[in-house]
Parts: structure tokens; C-alpha cells; sequence
């Protein structure tokens, strides 16, 4: 279970680090979409490895092939199924472990769960799966432009380098003018040299990916369990090494009074405003046309170059000595999952705003 | 929409704060399980207004009748329907607001979204909606005990008071013993003063609510989107005025290496333990069977006692000053939501990890 | 599970026949529809035991209570709670059959589910558990009425005793003037008198229920699995004792030829039409446009005055005698049960339509 | 919407007959199945084109793929996806209908509800998506052998030629001996000569294709919405071109009096039996222990080789004249996809089955 997101722009995705192939079906889009193939190429590249000197060098080509739900370059309405084959899988790269549980992975409790698992690596919990994710993101966000509703994540903390600007005060154009994805030229430095030090001492570090959501309308979003922030949330913690997730004013907001926390309402025209977005646009679950903004924060890659202790299947002590080519930090390459997963919610829950009225 | 939970232990809910009643619908729960309403009265206690200083002083009955799916105590394995009457409604008090926006409250959103809403009130985004999910969550916690899960919610900030002990040096016996649910008697004091100023001074502020899941077996979640620390954040997320989530080392962990932060594995007896767990007991969205822990970001409540500046629904600009009887700081009252949304999710999976086996 | 239906227009029920009450969520009615209390009371009177001398005289009020949802006579949105509480219950009615199965009953299968029931009658399985069903369908009636679609069942056969005119060649008008609720007088006339032979013999008959829909524009529905046709069905065959279900030209239509079955389209206007409806207003799965229409088969009610050869619970052979007061033949108060549960089928669909358009 | 079926054991397909392939997603596969491809190559055999004198000509190779979920022969617990590529498209075949809408097909229905279709053929509505059917209900058919439970499917009508005897008194193991998948040899031979005619006619005829399932414990299903003949109705009504479904007594069942329809019960050493089966192996909407039995109604082919009245989209009459390569008939091949969904059916409730019991 638990490999569908969505209710009525609904994914489902399959596949493992080290099968034939992964893929998604997207059931829901809208009929008569534009599906520009070029432009999920283009997202595909952004999470792709081997992009940069501070991702993995693993080199995976995460061509993707649709092989239904459009004709004539339109969505027809019916399911988008589309395939992304494995290439350059180097099993061998993972004999050494194939019996041993990597600490912090995923090994352990699929083991335990399934009581079989496909030893040549992450198999379904690799960070492989989520490029299914992003080329299903990527027609969610086009769906969203139609409605113009744009997204837009940046990294804003790598370790101890914190970004303190908020994102009004930052040029987030600038965001894919370097390799670290930071919108600030000179924290986009500090950070490559900082994970490139990482790199070396064969270890890696943690990061935040904060995200803006502009041109949502009032009123997208459901009561109680299914709030737009709490599906923001789910969606965000089921990237792979996400540890927490918090909006508007999240952890901070705690320190606040009521009287500096609440958004003031105003007018603008016949728009009504807030004079604050302590709220990152969302109030009672549901939007309330503010610009919605939020962090997310990933946890140090498990995979290090160093060794470490752990056990085998056999619940014998061995060491695991990392092998193979992994990211140092995740959050350049998180930016466009964080994206796809963003768009993913706002699509689903723009649809749904349009049915259940009279 | 959205106003059901979970898969196979699924609940659904309806009441607004000033309709005739509230209730509860749990679908899947096993047959045969006693149900002890001595116990679920002693939960819903723990949620009600008026029980002490520091929470409002709106008297609220929370009396519940089960109306289905118990027979001679036990559960017959048919849906548990639960009815909360609404007494103490005092509509009188919210007169004033009838067409003022209160700013941070849904009353913009739900009127935005469903073009009429319960002017008398927070309606259906009233915190009142809560006492359905302590009921629900109490038969999940019930279920839980059956198979040797607990849980268990403390206070760990308010506003800057923060305790900086991790939960394996509290004793967490001592949360119930002080209004705040502080498991630490000094902290506990120095929380309850500051929360009776605040109150004085007519304002409202916010605070963290923590939570220790013990005695999950390994095994508990499932992979990609429904990751168990997905659907916690999510049920977390979807408590009124919760604004961020965190599990494991959380937002901290960002700063480590992951020579650090990753577990080591060792065998206890036959038992795999790991020496750390920065995992928060979730590795790959799936339990590990050390504890679950996490971390709960409260708002500042919305309504305070001060004038503020709002706009009408004819978009005039209007001031809204706080009547009614409404809590300093939600955080005490919030431990058992927190927990009762926890359990919900366990037993849920709980379920679902029976079901997928050979 | 399985106490749902349906997905953006979705019910929840609770309640058996003996426990306190009964009632149903209504999860994403929209908002501002009228709720016409008179008009939800008189359609549980059509569903309502002791109607007439052709039914049980068992008396059971059916006085419903809307706890919530529904805000000056509209609806907010918001879940509608319903709560029937149950009155003449007469318990010791059914003491004689605590640890009996009784034949073609449910006792069995639920026991063998659950390991326990509710031995003082049909429990969840009892017919009593339709009322919340025909609760909330007369309120998806009245937002079918909003888009102009109508539904309206009648009985077409009793045993031998079948209508074999098509519905377009009776007067519909008729179905609600007689007790048995079949649209031709005379057939009406025989039917009554057959079962009413039935009653005094102790024994039961079954029967069909036929179902009409007008109004429906052409589009709603899905390919595949959730044809229209087939939620139609499962609708249909979710109601105690249906035995099949068929729509359009069903059954029969399996000895036409291609060249006779085709339905030819024409324009009238600028509306395209069929010259025949062996499709039953449904091709693919969608509706095009013309009259849906569909038969609900109903076998003879299992509890009979006679005695009938069973076994109890510790496997010993036993009789069975029927006591109580139930129903010769169930069709006469399956007809509003029938048009519920089509309502829901339907309003559920025409929310989904509006929604995946760009 | 409508491209998931399931719930425990969920599949989700999609396709196409004239775009690059289709494909299956089966998410909730137990881990550790013995996934025999020999076994699912010929089930997709059975179904597929081209396979005796009276079925289409048209060449379709049907070779699926497995992309993921399997593991050195065995499920591995996470999503099984399939591919099956199309090669044989043909599309010349359909330029003349291009703007036409063919009588009884869905091109009107699917052109009013996504304004766009692909008009090389059926697209979305034609059989071949079936064949993604075919391939998860073989695995679905796997899980079902290794729990003891068997699904056999037979022709059981065509046309006026109709088979009197009930399964039990037929040789079931004759089905797939002849090419018209009819267990009595003298009535297959009857059935293939008249079908051939038909085809000579260059007209098309329906079948009624009947299904046993053997050796399913009694407990499985579900009361009320999810009853499991309600789950299985709308499985068999969701396959192309059926147009009725009746289970155990079915319509006949109507004419009977309750002290004829009721199954009395015995025991068979520790085992409660009924001495009939008119409720079909399913009471209360949950299986009793006796075999489960129904027939489902297919029409015609709506593809006939004679011209036929229709228009266009542009609102204008047409004639439309059949070309390509169609099924005189389409029980035959509608056997393997009757099992296919039952299976699907059956293992979904043989997992939930398994969870809600402490």
C-alpha cells in the first residue's frame, strides 16, 4: 500500500533502484492539457544525478517515455501512464551489503516488513523512486500554470548556513543560477565549498528547502483532517530523508503573543488582504489567497564513505563501509521534489474546490 | 470533504461548536475489544474547557453515547457511532462578529470557500471538533493497550519556556499531575505563571506539545507516499492552530554529519537495536521498534481580549474586540488531541501490517 | 469497513436494528442547497414498516434528527449529521433465536466474521440499517432536483405476477397511489392480493424494482472501473436481499443481434439523440444523454412463519419457528431505498464532473 | 478518476489501443508470491485476439513486462508494474470514423465529457484495455491458489442457445477445450456454428458468461456498502459490454417463496453446509463457506460490417460502415477477464479479512 497520492489528481507510482524500469500513472488531468514534453525534461534534469560536482556522480539518463493519456500533444482525460527505464544500475556496486543492514536506511525495517527485499541497494525506499514523483509533478505544474499558480523551492540551509532573509527579500530568479539551488549568490558559495569539504571527509550534512506557492485563489483546501497544510505535510514528509515540515511562522510562531501573531485584514481594491502572513496563507486549513510558504528539512545522507557498525540478517556484528556514489547533501537535488510533491497538493485540491459547489 | 481518517480504522466526523451536536463514526474496529467508557469519559475530561485556571473558562459538558457497534461491552467488529451534544452554546456572545472577519480564524476561508457559514462561532473550525477525535482516539488507544502500544503527550514549551531535557530523562508519570501537562514540576510552575499573565494582559500565546510512542513493533508503515511519519505529520497537521512537525532529531538534525546522525545497529538477546535513534523510530516511513517521538508546533491562540483591526463581509473596515470565554494557550488541552491522533494512526497500521502477508 | 459510499458526494452509516440508534454523515454536500426537512420526513414514511397491511406492523417512528451541516434551512458545507434513535425495539421478540442461525439470515457469515453479534435480530444486517440510507438519499435527491434530474422506482414484478410494459408506456404518476406501488392499477390490484395470500400462508415471495432516471447530461460517469453502470450496480446489489441488477436492454439484450441492439444516433435540435435506449442511457460507462434505466432483482424475504430445519451456534441441529412481525414481500418498501441509493450513485457523479475540466 | 480498482489489493491501469502501450500497477501484492510468468503469458493467451476462427482476426502479441515488485521469482511487497507495448495498431483502419461517432460505442459519450478523444479507435474504451485486466488478475489468481481458492468462468449462453444444467452438473474441466470455452462439448459445437454464421452475416450477437468460486472461507466480504456481491457486481459490470449481473437465485430467484429460497442449515462434521445454494456461497453480502456462483450478460459487439445510421460531430448525419477486424461474439474471450476480475475481488477481501481482528 501506500503508493498513491492524490484523490482527484491522483498518482501511483512504481518501481525500485535496480528493476527494469520505474513509472506513474496520473489519473485526473484535466482534458485538452498542453503536455509539453520538453519542459518535464527539463524538471527530470533538475533532479537528476551526477548533475554537479556536490550530487552524486552516479550517471542515471531518467529518459521518460508517455505511453498514453495524450494525443496530438493534449491530455485526453484519461490515465497518463508513463515509463522511466533503469540503465546504469552497476549491481555489483552492492554485493558487499547485500545481507548487512545499512544504518539509517531502509534495510532493517524492509526486512522486517516484508521479510524479502531486493538487496542490490535501496530497491523501493531509493531516492530513485522519486523521479516518478517529479516527471508526475511536472504536468501537475503545468496544470497549475493554466490556473496561474506558481511554485518555487530554494535551498535555505545547508548545516550551520542558514538563509535569514524571509523570501520576500530574496531574488528567486537567481534560485538555478547555481549549483547549490540558494537564491543568495554569496550563501550559494559558502554552501558548495562547505558540502564540497563535506564531500571530502567522506561524510555528508543535512539541509532545509523552503518553498512559495503564489497565485493561489481563497478557499482551496478541506476542514479538519484533509487541510491544505496538513497535505502540504504529508506530502513533504514522504520525501525520503525528510525529518520535519512547518509553515507561516512554524516553530517560531510558538514564541509569538496573539496580538503580533494574527494577520490583520485589510482591503485592497475588492481584494481583502492581510497586513502580515504569519499564516503563510493558509487559515483554518483552507487558502486565503496570501502566498503560501513553507520549510522542509532533510536529515544527512545515510550513505557515508566512513566505516560504521551494524549487523548482518543474521544478527551478527559487521562493519558497513559505504561504496558507490552518493549526494554529500540532498537539498540541491530536493529543490524540484519538494516542487513536484507542492504542485502535486495544489492540483488535486483546485479540482476538488471546483466540485463540490452548486 | 476531508472530514474522515485512516484506512482500515477509519473514522469520520461531524459538529460544529454551535449546531445541536457533535459526533463520531470509527469504522474497522476489530470485534471483541472492550470498550471501557469509564476510560473514554477520562479522556474527554482531559480535552474539556473549564478544567483549570489556565484554560477558558466556557463550561462544556463533552458527554458522549455510544449508539452503535458495542454490545454487552464489547465491539462487534460494525461501525462505533458516537453523538456529542452540544448545551452550553451562549450564540448570544458571538452576535457581534455575525459579519466581521476575526483575523487568523477560518471565517474568511469558509466564507470564501462555501459562500454561507455559521456566523456564531468558529462552526465547524471551532477547536470544539476536537472532542470527537479524543472520543475516537480513545477507543484507538484502547486497541492500542491490546497489543502493548501506549502513548503519551507532554507540554515541552511555552512561548520561550522550553524544556531542554530529551523525554528519556523526564518522567513522564508527572504529566498529569499539573494543569499544564508538564512532565517537570519546575517547569511545570514557571509555565503555569506566565501562561496566568499572558492571560491577565488579555492576550494569548503559543507553545509545543511532544509526544513518546513505546512498544511498536518493527515493521509498522509502508513505503513511499504513506510513510508512518507522513501520516502522523499529516494527523498532526490537521489539529486546529498547529503550525509545524517534527519527528526524530527533526529540524536539529540539519546540522549534523551523518557519521553523527545515523544509528548504529546491534543485537540485544535476539533484538536489532540501534545505539542512537536520531531515526525517531522510523526508517524508510516504517516503525523500527525503537520509540516513536515527535514534535508538535502550536499558534498562539487567535481570539484575544484586544481590539483589532478586520474587515466585514462588505469588505469595510471594522474593528473586532474579543468577547467570550476563550483559552490563554491551547497546549494543555491540545496533549490529549495529540495523543488521540497518534493513536489513530497506529492502529491503522497497526491493521494494515496484519492484512499484506503471505 | 464497507459502512461508506460514494467519493466526493459520500455517505458514512452507523447503527443496527436493537442498539440505541442509528444515523449517516453526509461528507460533501455543497453548500447553500435548501434542506427541506418535510420533504427528507416524508421520504422515510415511503420506507417506513407498518405503511400499510402489505408491510411488517412492526412500528418504528424513523424520527430523524440534522445535527449538524445545515445553518438557517440551508446546507453549510459542512458534514450533515443524521441521527434516527431507535424506539420499539421489543428485544425479547427474539430470545427464542439468541444461538440460532437462522436460514439465508446473516447470523452465520457474521458470526463466522466477527466471533460475535448482536444476537436481538438482524444487527448491522438488518433491513432497519436501509433508513439511513433513504435519510441521506432524499437529500441527494433534493441537489439532483436543483440540476433537474429526477429518479422515480416502482414495483414491476411479484413473483409470477411481472409488468411487461416498458416504463415509457406507463404513467408513472400512478406508482405512489396504491400500497404496493406499482404504476398499473390492475396489476397493482393483483399484486397486493397475491401477497396478501402470501402473508396468511406464513410464507414470503420476492419481487423487482424497476428504476427510471431523467434528466441526466450527457458526460458523467468514468471509463473502467467506476462506469457509471457499475457503481449503479454495486448501489443496487448493497441493498438487503437484491439478487441481481441489469440496465438498459440487460439480460435480454444478450439474444439481439448487433444490427437490432445498436442504438442510431439523430440530431433533434442541436441535441444528439438515440432512436432507440437499448444502451439504457449509459455507453462506456457514461451517461449520453437519454433515460437511464435499470431492474433490481429482490428474493423472498428469509424470516417465515414456518418452521424451517437449522443448526445453533454449538453446531446442534434445531428449528427455527419465525416469530415477529416481518415483511411477506420486501419490494413495496424497497421502491424509496432503491431511489436513494441511485441518487447517491448520481449526485456523487454529477460533483465528480464538474471537477476534472480545466 | 475510475482507473483503480481495490482496496487492500489495489490495481490501477491504463491505455490505450492506439497509443504506445498499456499497463497495470498492482499495489498490495502479499511479499514472497511465487510470481509464475508462465502462468500470467497464459492467461494473457486466453484473452487475446486472433485466437480461433470466431474470435477477431486482428494481431495483438499481448507480451507484457514486468518492471518491478518481483525479486528472484518472488513478490517483494512493493508495487508490481507491468507493461504490455502495442504493435499491431492499424490506425488507417479508423481514419473514416474519425468525426463520426460509432451507435453504441462511447465515442459521443467520451466527446461530451472530455471534449477531446483519440479517434484512432476506441482509445480508452476498447477491450484491449482489458488485457492489463488479464494481467493482474493472473497474480491476483496466484495469491488466491495459495490460499485454496479457485474461479472458473464458462460460456454458458449465446444467443437463444442456452445451457439448462447448473455447474454442478457439468464438467467443468471440458471449458477450455474448445475454442468457444463452453463445458458441454454437443452445446459448443451449437454455439460455434451459430457464431459463425453471425459472422458471415456480418452481424454480432451476445452470451451470458457464468463464474464458480471454490474453496472460500466463510467470513469474507463485508455488510452494507461493500457487501462482497455488491464488490463483485460491479467488477463484472465494469467489463466492457455487460449489461447485467445476477448472483445464486438471481432473477429466477424472484418467483420463489421464501420457505423454497432458504438454505437450511446442517452440519457436515465440524462444518455448517446449507442444503441449497440460492443465496450463492454469499449471505449478508459475506460468504458462507458454499461455492459463490453468477452470470453476467454481455450485448452484442456494437462493431457490425453493416452500415448504420449515425452523425457526426459536427452534429451532421452519417452512415457509418464497419471496417477492421472485430468479435463476432465476445464471450469466448470475456472467460479469462470474468476470472480475472473475480480474482481481483476475492483476494482484496482475503486480505481484508485478515486485518480487522485483534
Amino acid at each position: 500500500m501506500g503508493n498513491s497520492f492524490g484523490k482527484l489528481f491522483r498518482i501511483s507510482t512504481f518501481g525500485e533502484s535496480h528493476g527494469k524500469g520505474l513509472g506513474v500513472i496520473i489519473d485526473g488531468c484535466p482534458a485538452g492539457l498542453k503536455i509539453d514534453e520538453e519542459y518535464i525534461r527539463n524538471e527530470m534534469q533538475r533532479r537528476k544525478p551526477g548533475q554537479s560536482k556536490i550530487t552524486t556522480q552516479r550517471k542515471e539518463e531518467d529518459e521518460f517515455q508517455i505511453l498514453s493519456g495524450v494525443f496530438e500533444g493534449k491530455s485526453t482525460g484519461t490515465p497518463i501512464g508513463m515509463v522511466i527505464m533503469n540503465t546504469d544500475q552497476k549491481s555489483k556496486d552492492y554485493g558487499h551489503i547485500a545481507d548487512k543492514f545499512r544504518p539509517s536506511h531502509a534495510d532493517y525495517t524492509y526486512q522486517e516488513k516484508y521479510g524479502i527485499r531486493d538487496y542490490r541497494g535501496g530497491g523501493r525506499s531509493s531516492a530513485r523512486e522519486t523521479s516518478a514523483r517529479v516527471a508526475a509533478g511536472a504536468i501537475a505544474k503545468l496544470l497549475l500554470q493554466h490556473f496561474g499558480i506558481s511554485i518555487q523551492a530554494y535551498v535555505s540551509q545547508v548545516g550551520d548556513l542558514k538563509l535569514t532573509k524571509p523570501y520576500q527579500e530574496l531574488d528567486l530568479e537567481q534560485t538555478e543560477k547555481n549549483i547549490i539551488r540558494c537564491p543568495d549568490p554569496e550563501m550559494a558559495e559558502e554552501m558548495i565549498s562547505f558540502i564540497d569539504e563535506i564531500r571530502k571527509s567522506r561524510d555528508t550534512v543535512g539541509g532545509v528547502v523552503s518553498c512559495v506557492i503564489k497565485g493561489v485563489p481563497p478557499g482551496l483546501g478541506e476542514p479538519v483532517f484533509d487541510r491544505l497544510n496538513a497535505e502540504l505535510g504529508k506530502a513533504m514528509l514522504s520525501i525520503n530523508a525528510v525529518k520535519g515540515f512547518e509553515y507561516g511562522s512554524g516553530f517560531e510562531g510558538v514564541k509569538m503573543r496573539g496580538s503580533e501573531h494574527n494577520d490583520a485584514f485589510y482591503t485592497e481594491g475588492d481584494k481583502v488582504r492581510t497586513r502580515t502572513n504569519h499564516s503563510g496563507g493558509i487559515q483554518g486549513g483552507i487558502s486565503n489567497g496570501e502566498d503560501i510558504y513553507f520549510k522542509v528539512a532533510f536529515k544527512p545522507v545515510a550513505t557515508i564513505m566512513i566505516d560504521q557498525e551494524s549487523v548482518n540478517e543474521a544478527g551478527e556484528s559487521v562493519t558497513v563501509s559505504g561504496k558507490g556514489r552518493h549526494d554529500p547533501c540532498v537539498v540541491p537535488r530536493a529543490v524540484p521534489i519538494v516542487e513536484a510533491m507542492g504542485a502535486l497538493v495544489l492540483a488535486d485540491y483546485l479540482l476538488i474546490s471546483r466540485a463540490n459547489k452548486l
